[in-house]
């Protein structure tokens, strides 16, 4: 190991938590920053000090509030019996962007994933029971990855929910658009078979 | 572009400085550090507010101070008659940990190239000049990147030492220790042919 002086190991320490991150991109990101203006380094320095101060998310869906409000669950103008359930906060953006839904959202906090120690339990079904009935939902739509998680943690809900009246559905899987047959993967490929819609 | 609250926007701005990071991977890491512990954010935060406070160069030669000293100007121990240039203060802990060097460090601030705006004159070559009369070098050894910028920037320092009566060699161009013939590029294979050392 190199022998950098404490500070900068300090700071090479925290930057190898981020995702994907080693230590030598923690090393380029640190001298990088060591060169960098005093005043751009302290701003980024404050600007983390705070955002978790400054960024909540709302008890009840688990987007994050705008000025003290949830920009869902308490503004009006939103279609309160369509909930859509994701899997992060940041699905939550990605979708709003397509301006395609205008109902609330779900984020819940963990896909099931036995093997990293996610349970049941850890998606926490009975608030989204309980947002059911407070808002009388008509439609669930499950937005979540289609990995092997993201499948368990849809069939395990749409198990829990099958005793209430509901549409629920889950984002259709096919090919993506723009797409050409030879670059689709098999799976996909079946998946879009299967999933075939009338012209 | 999405619409994130704004103290996240700004937190995924200054990520988006470091070298190498783009949109995607900035909102990545903002993501990553908002689920993370608020302990842990906070003291990232402070670690970045003080790195550029607590570490120091040193003033003659640009290596990290310790403990308010230059660890190689300043403390005994390095045989002061070999100097060796290098164009970042990274670049000195990597000699470091191969043990073979055990003379002075200089660090230049930029390697030439005019198409960056960077000129003769940022290499600050009086300065070596200074050192070099000051500290009775006798050996400059000239371990810069083997690139465009690199090679030019050798080649300056080397005419302008020139008149000195010194030994000024460069690190050795050749193929990686491990490597095989086949995996080496033509540019290296050819350096490593004219470089070809005795048995």
């Amino acid at each position: 190991m190199r022998a950098y002086p404490r500070p900068l190991e300090t700071l090479i320490h925290h930057l190898k938590r981020l995702p994907g991150v080693g230590q030598k991109t923690a090393e380029r990101y640190a001298f990088h920053l060591l060169k960098s203006e005093a005043k751009e380094v302290s701003s980024f320095a404050s600007s983390l000090a705070t955002i978790k101060e400054e960024i909540k998310s709302c008890s009840e869906c688990g987007c994050f509030m705008h000025e003290g409000k949830c920009p869902y669950c308490e503004r009006g103008g939103r279609l309160s019996t369509s909930l859509c359930i994701v899997s992060s906060i940041k699905d939550v953006f990605v979708i709003e962007e397509t301006h395609i839904f205008q109902g609330l959202y779900h984020v819940i906090p963990k896909l099931l994933s036995p093997l990293d120690g996610h349970y049941e339990e850890q998606i926490e079904i009975g608030k989204i029971k309980m947002r059911i009935d407070k808002w009388h939902i008509k439609e669930v739509i499950i937005a979540i990855d289609s990995t092997l998680e993201g499948d368990a943690t849809s069939l395990y809900i749409k198990q829990e929910l099958s005793h209430y009246p509901l549409k629920i559905s889950r984002l259709a899987l096919g090919m993506p658009l723009g797409s050409s047959l030879d670059f689709v993967d098999e799976g996909t490929l079946s998946r879009a078979f299967l999933g075939r819609q009338p012209l």
